[in-house]
């Protein structure tokens, strides 16, 4: 063991000096992932895929529990099917990595690797779908997407990101309208029940909107440094895709009707919100029920007889429960593995030793609050649930307070200038609906709209930009 | 419903017309799969993607248990890399898809699409491993890859599939061969448990062995034309990979030590096991473990009155313990209910009818063996265990007798001839080592050597072809 090892925690570049910085320190050092040789891709350790495939276990459930079912289409689209929507070509084209050859021949038709799959998708409704009795079609892939991103940054911004992304299609408008927002429900409270960061939740303005949308409901989340993360979208389509792609039944009237289609995505870069949101200058601080690790257990001298049975008994007796980890190392200190798992971020610490054992006790050290709970062993495993569900409410009252703190009402743009430049927060304020008044603001502060909120305020009667009649209260912000 | 629907078990060809035929008719019917705008690329329906699903399941949890963990990495690799391990690069170049352009712009390198990831994960474990006490990396990853193949077929052959590809390194040899052991008994532990397919295993000849190993280690099915699937594989490479990798570790002796190397893969290949395993004339059939609907309730004259009551309650009374449904569509008839669900494979149909009802009872129908067991309704929980426990047994002895019965011994090359053109099966015979005498049997016979088995037998002292000191017994068979 090397000096250095010992002290990493100092490492971790100080979040209010570089945020960036100590965001990669995290990154790394905690063992999530790792840039690769593949510029702009990067590579998941087990860590880091852990919380990931926790995340797609919940939501996979809940997909299932409203009736989706799990599919698998080609990451390789023809060229020519990504030029059927007009919008959606635009949105897409610039930046998706072509295959030309294959096999050691040009090809005929040129394929681009998946940068979503409306387009192949479609292509296939169109040919399974006859009647309304077979509707609907609640199908849901997970898989991973290409999109050539110049400017790219681990997790939050790779040009391959995994994801799942939903596509059903429905007899009638109102029954599409009402899954895409129970897909957005789904997605709200796996952030809220799993991943303890409270969302905004609302629609995307007309500029902001997905590529082929009619609307595109979204998940927004505020990160340590005030700045929001797009976290998960659900898009109605109408028929935008059902026409050009001739996605079309009979009806119970027995006439030919386009289908009303959604779509929905979450992806790996709500790893990046975990990070983003709960981490400190210690490192990463992971939410309890979705921790790879959600207890670890440190014993103190452990050469001491008995200590190292006694700890083994104990994990023994909580692996049923919880995710939990023995880390009897004999070649690092009990320091050095104090700080190595709190940069970790995992949530609690049980630490047993001689004087421990003498009174039936050991000691729960919480994460997020570095509170020390003495528990008798007797009690220890209803102790653990407690607390890691009171670590679980705290980190997200939390992140809760920032979101309270850092939202401000501007109504004008001198307001919101001088409120995003002090707090880098969220702004709420009035928006005629042009993009002109969006453009002015992005120019301006760097700031872009976020979304429509569902639980919409009347702050003014004119737009902060143009002062012409408001149509909305819009929420802005910086964004990852 | 128009009539066809009616009558389409009739709509699959028979086995023995066109075996091709009757896949791809189980495929499309059944909704398995479907092919695509992609030429070579297929989609995964519902149904087909449910059986990978319990597959990935059964393995994934197996994996676990053996202390491998899931990570990922990136889908396109650098074309340099893959040309840094030369029999690897010979291998795999001729069939890569290329990435020239992305993003709009020509790239500086050309990426490859993975064909499979030893070369990217390579250096990463080069970058991440420092010391022995890291050791082992036991890791594993779920993806697609993609191999143009020029002639494909859906499942069995298509130019992207899913699979997933486990890449370890280890501190000795000793160790590094016992887990490719290890993992290839995960694979044959599946076949038999999971999928009921009797197996061979073995290790493959010099010429069959994976691009780049040091040994490859095989298991074997027999198909229902008697034909072979190479049907998961496990490689040993020794230290091929970690010299012009550069995967090095300083080990207990502090002395520097290129690191052991396996790596093993099962794919959605598996899937067309098992319809061309145990599928029939009526169409596929299921084992029950892997059965997305293990059974399914059939109502009998389901207008009359207490009728969909009972199966309803019978539907609730099965599902906490079985993949259970309830067909209690109005617009089919019963008949027509009854072949749709033996066409797809379900192994158990529960009908239940007012005569059952006032008998307190209910009638199981054998997918396997067209057997009808009654059984009082008080006892039809346990009853139904037994008899999926019994179809298991019974599918597994079917493919074995096959096995048995279309395994031949030759000691001539002419005998090899005139078995595998009469039977069409595997053949035992005795090989000198030469690639020279293997493709002399390709040429003549259109079999491959399949492996050399675990369990050799002493057949005859010379080569079957070239009549030189024969090393080993090999398995002989054409193949998917």
């Amino acid at each position: 063991m090397s000096k250095n090892e010992n002290e990493f925690v100092k490492e971790i570049t100080n979040i209010e000096d570089d945020i960036a910085q100590w965001f990669t320190d995290i990154v790394i050092k905690a063992e999530l992932c790792d840039y690769t040789e593949a510029k702009g891709f990067i590579a998941y350790k087990p860590y880091g895929f852990e919380i990931w495939e926790n995340i797609r276990n919940y939501l996979d459930a809940h997909f299932k529990e409203n009736g989706v079912k799990n599919v698998y289409f080609p990451m390789m689209i023809p060229e020519s099917l990504l030029e059927k929507e007009k919008d959606h070509v635009e949105g897409f084209a610039p930046e998706v990595a072509t295959v030309e050859t294959a096999g050691g021949k040009q090809l005929d038709e040129k394929y681009v690797v998946r940068p979503t799959s409306e387009t192949i998708i479609s292509t296939m409704y169109s040919k399974w779908l006859h009647s309304w009795r077979e509707l609907p079609f609640l199908y849901n892939q997970w898989c991973s997407v290409v999109r050539w991103e110049k400017e790219t940054r681990p997790i939050l911004r790779s040009r391959e990101f995994l994801w799942q992304e939903g596509h059903t299609i429905h007899a009638t408008e109102a029954e599409a309208r009402e899954f895409t927002l129970k897909m957005l429900e789904v997605y709200n409270n796996c952030y809220k029940d799993l991943l303890a960061i409270p969302t905004i939740l609302g629609k995307k303005t007309e500029k902001e909107k997905f590529a082929g949308a009619e609307e595109t409901y979204t998940i927004e989340t505020m990160m340590h440094d005030g700045k929001a993360l797009q976290s998960a979208t659900s898009h109605y389509f109408g028929q935008n895709f059902s026409k050009p792609f001739d996605i079309k039944f009979q009806n119970k009237e027995e006439k030919e009707e386009y289908a009303y289609q959604t779509s929905w995505g979450m992806s790996i870069r709500s790893l990046g919100a975990i990070i983003m949101a709960h981490g400190d200058n210690r490192g990463l601080k992971l939410p309890p029920r979705v921790a790879p690790i959600q207890v670890v257990i440190v014993p103190i001298a452990q050469k001491k007889e008995g200590v190292l049975d006694k700890a083994n008994e104990l994990f023994e007796g909580l692996k049923k429960d919880y995710r939990v980890k023995l880390d009897d190392r004999d070649n690092y200190s009990t320091g050095y593995k104090f700080s190595d798992w709190e940069m970790r971020g995992v949530p609690l610490r049980l630490e047993i030793g001689p004087k421990d054992i003498e009174n039936n006790q050991c000691v729960l050290v919480r994460r997020d609050t570095a509170e020390k709970i003495i528990v008798s062993l007797d009690e220890v495993n209803a102790k653990i649930a407690e607390t890691l569900d009171a670590i679980h409410e705290n980190m997200y009252k939390e992140c809760e307070a920032r979101l309270a703190d850092r939202t401000t009402v501007a109504h004008t743009l001198e307001e919101f200038e001088q409120q995003i430049n002090t707090k880098q927060g969220f702004i709420k304020a009035m928006f005629c609906g042009e993009n002109e008044c969006e453009d002015k603001i992005k120019e301006l502060t760097a700031a872009k709209s976020r979304c429509i909120p569902f639980d919409e305020e009347h702050i003014d009667d004119k737009c902060v930009v143009c002062g012409k009649p408001a149509k909305h209260m819009v929420v802005w912000g910086r964004q990852y």
